[in-house]
């Protein structure tokens, strides 16, 4: 009967791929300096949008992320009697899970909610009123809405810190952070002076998806990285871009072109990142169908590929094991961003920093 | 871009609103003195209904809970160990996280449940049987269920403690707890010698809604704290209390009066409560929806309200800023009064008595 | 009104039944003794189908629970710090919160999914997906999911190890160990030289009931203590095992025979395991609706009940408080096998062996 059962069925290997060695966050780690002041700063805030961020808080949280990750068994009590209530009223399981171990691996307890109509809303509660409840209850709140102002709604009465994760077609700023995040770990000199530029496709829609939309105001926190960002997509270039969007953008200092054809754009990529769900109200569309990313993609050699969320048929699997594969460092990373995020808004920056 | 993004929407501060401060149940704490004998021997019992207890045990929870409430951060272990049963087979928000955090922050584990839909009821599995299961699993179980009985079929195998959480239209003892615990807290002087009387005025159903029968047997402790209470409704007399149920409160030794009339009402009284919501089955019903306090209503100058669930149209969001509003206090105490009592149940009461 | 409410209601013991005292898992203790390479060679194995153990592997883990057993308050630390993802894809309260209390009552965190709704799964994303990012969310994967491939998806993936709780009408190998636990602990002497061997009945179906189909698996390592397994079923025999799934069991020693008749069998059976529910795709089957067992049946005077799942009307509550209910104890003793498995599975053998 064994026979049936194949042993590579059975047996596995905690080993890791090389982009999840520690090598990378290493470099990066060395790459940043501390200040600790940017982020003490950051345990009376709420995180609503990548708006908010200056360079400073921003690189500082990637140099506590790259210490998580380079030795990830260091810290694992920081959070120790705090409590995440974990507010997940769309369907998600990355995201909640990417939130709930950064808490969890950093020693704190958490109370969940998954679904809309297992809870008091089904009753008609506000989410002020949720909110001005869940200060009795917790110590820090995760949100994910898919209306746009639930999360200012909750902020209302909030006297804890809450994370946007995800807020229906507005934003999603750590999972921009945690792109940005890979970005920098992949190739740590982009953050010494004079870097060689990159070039970025992004295959979405600006206006329309919560992710791309925090991508791009946190690249544009750092336009000198980037020779160009170019947005690959399948409507006009007219109906891609929220009003004033673009020219905010390119105020900023990114230099933004617009295209239908990826393949044509591959070549000359140093980074795909590519996204085909939009959020809208309670359920996603599809967009940008027609754009695949496969081994037979012409994709630059040393070009890495970033993907946000679940796959779907947008990215081929048989990529997974050629170099182009950062999507998987970039999930992993996530959790280690999320857990530098939470420690510094739960006042518990202190027990965390190289130097006091 | 960040001037899209107001600092008033990012910032926020820790800091509470008085009534949330700590000089209430301070006071509270020295009126009352310990009686730990009255605490340890509800290791022993279940909790189902507000008919199970006497003065001293009440007074004595109130006590431990405004300890708890006083110094939030002293006990944080006492659970340590333990595994709590949050069983919510209906929608909930409020009560499962007020009792989900009461445990977390005395340090136990909890398992949830969330949804009969996921559950062995979906196979037609018996709650004796589920009883039966939770002895292996847990230390403690917190039920809700649309079903009277359902509190009792458990118990039938339980040889862990069960929390009634709300069981159809019969009860929600640890709701009526808190909802007292907030007037003692509110003015102290109520459990000194020869107190001066309030008058309560209750909108809401006592024969359909549980909190409401629940508040109304746990004043019956105390009646000599009340000049009258009041019943504010919109049925007939006839048809607002189960058989016996208001002569039993009457025996008791409170004052009941009946009334259609709310404003009429509210010049004299010192405590309103307001409920418009009853669960009936599988679903919740409103009631009583003419009656509606606003910053209009002519409230008693010190007068306080109290609601104790979800708020709907019948409370206006203008009493928030105003001195009226109490029903905040209500539930943030509600956490520290279930903190009190799930210390007591587990066993654990002689890890945060002063005198041991 | 305290007359209402019977003091039976509230007061409860915490005493347990003679059999789920600890003189039975103490003798199964003594029986066995240690060989800890037999476990610890399970940190680098995922948990998908009884077919993967041998009996020194069993024999092992009966050990360590037995240990758990016997004194469940000795250990609770052995999983400090590690992260659980239990995905509970398909219904289920007892599994579930059997293997959640089994990892609490080691001190580890959990993080749950309960309802396949609320997840990814939702947007498409695939088994092998999610897999690639638990790696980075936890420490030990729990599955339950309708579809039979579904274990193998995930491991083809997988970094950290698994454990099959049902996938389909395949397998359920954990609830099979638990169940010949149950029976060792019931007679420890059945594991001594030429023991005298037991007749077992079996209610169900090997070819659609995935724990029938893994006891039968497990059965077939200790041939030498079955006189006889009977399988008791309402179909035609040729319709009660897929292909060669009788001949291998035959091959590996057992003497299986199959009948329609269960009370003509019953006084010459020492155990009786019944089950009447399949899950079949999305939803569960009910099958030998005509097999009842009550306090009327004519039970062998010494012979004793099995049962895995929820209970229906196959079995009657009048036989509980008989001496023929171990149904009780294997429920109990599910969560201490389970605890044993999941110690050796996060490398943490060592912490638990009583020789190092």
């Amino acid at each position: 009967m064994v026979d049936q059962l194949k042993d590579e069925d059975l047996v596995f290997s905690r080993a890791k791929p090389d982009v999840f060695g520690d090598a990378h966050p290493k470099a990066l780690l060395k790459t940043i300096q501390e200040d600790g002041d940017a982020l003490v700063k950051l345990a009376n805030q709420h995180i609503i949008s990548c708006d908010q961020f200056d360079r400073q808080t921003i690189l500082q949280l990637f140099r506590l992320a790259s210490k998580y990750e380079s030795n990830p068994k260091r810290f694992n009590t920081p959070l120790k009697g705090k409590i995440l209530i974990s507010a997940f009223y769309e369907p998600s399981t990355r995201t909640r899970l990417s939130f709930e171990s950064a808490w969890h691996r950093l020693g704190g307890d958490i109370m969940s909610i998954t679904d809309r109509s297992t809870t008091g809303i089904a009753k008609g509660e506000s989410l002020a009123d949720i909110g001005e409840m869940f200060n009795n209850y917790g110590d820090c709140v995760v949100l994910r809405e898919s209306n746009e102002d639930s999360v200012k709604e909750m902020t209302s009465t909030l006297r804890i810190p809450i994370i946007n994760a995800g807020n229906g077609t507005d934003e999603h700023p750590t999972q921009a952070m945690a792109d940005l995040y890979t970005i920098f770990k992949w190739r740590p000199e982009l953050l010494k002076d004079n870097p060689q530029k990159i070039r970025v496709g992004i295959v979405g829609l600006p206006n329309y998806m919560r992710t791309v939309r925090s991508l791009l105001k946190i690249f544009s926190l750092f336009p000198e990285i980037f020779e160009e960002v170019v947005i690959i997509h399948d409507k006009t270039d007219d109906d891609i871009f929220t009003e004033g969007q673009r020219e905010q953008l390119e105020e900023a200092g990114l230099n933004l072109r617009l295209t239908n054809r990826l393949n044509k754009e591959l070549p000359e990529l140093d980074v795909v990142y590519i996204n085909a769900i939009a959020w809208v109200g309670d359920d996603f569309e599809s967009h940008g169908d027609k754009f695949v990313l496969n081994a037979q993609s012409p994709l630059k050699e040393d070009g890495i590929i970033l993907h946000p969320l679940a796959r779907g048929d947008e990215l081929s699997t048989d990529l997974d094991e050629t170099p182009h594969n950062w999507y998987f460092s970039q999930a992993r990373g996530a959790v280690f961003l999320r857990m530098a995020l939470l420690t510094c808004m739960v006042e518990r920056t202190e027990m965390v920093m190289d130097v006091i």
